[in-house]
């Protein structure tokens, strides 16, 4: 604990992966007061397809 | 907000996933009393390797 | 299956969840050509102290 | 309900979550006092590229 | 991980939670083959208004 | 999108809570490359009688 899942849409490069658990992961230590090895991120990853804002699929977005 | 996370069996349709995230937007704005644009859906796809009900895998139900 | 999780801000009524579950369920049964029992639905009520938007607590919205 | 998602590390075989399911399925049922057709398990698999502690990216840890 | 979330029905004792995390963590260290300090369970008490089979609400059901 | 959900130990200050909102929000929108507007951050608060680690609740810990 903190335990922390984030979902975005898929496509990011391992370079912006590192960069959201380094960058999550100090936020995260700062306000809650933990040491960083308390800190857990699952990063999902997800298709277009399957995520809608408003009613509409992103992947039908233009 | 609201935010749906949607798991089902994977295999199905963009049709099945836009009448989904159509149908269930206007059920969570009719219920909530929101604006559409308020609510965001993620669907997960799951393999049946990875659903488990009493105990057994769907994978493995006959 | 399917499993809808469903978090949306605390202080709706009964009557409110009801027609969620009810119109949620119909939703999800069209969609995904299931029956209505393989519809799980679970609602999360979230205090507006614990939602935030562009960095901002929904508390601390005017 | 009782509904479990267990997040874990891609990889593993069938066999292993077979086991997963049953003996979680089974420890779930002991706790809750509820019949095993009550218990539904959700199991996720992470690349390693997704998962973080201490800041520092599963796939980048020697 | 691996990490673990439960949603079960709320009202259930200090004792039956202490049984779940002792033997829903044995149950995945067997399948996992990972050390118990590696488990994170995270438990969710849901109320019946909360939570919905077949677009009925559990707190409705006779 | 992207969507964040964060669970700790119930008992932060309202000012923790801003302060890990705002914070969170920058890290993701820096690796991300999206705009704030984009993320939103649940915070869940557990007690620790529903946490455990190793097969311990956290409120079984000395």
């Amino acid at each position: 604990m903190p335990i922390v899942q984030i979902d975005w849409v898929e496509g990011r490069s391992i370079e912006q992966k590192r960069e959201l658990a380094e960058k999550v992961t100090t936020a995260v230590v700062e306000a809650a007061k933990c040491p960083p090895e308390a800190v857990t991120i699952i990063i999902r990853d997800q298709p277009k397809t399957n995520i809608a804002k408003a009613g509409t699929l992103m992947s039908d977005k233009k």
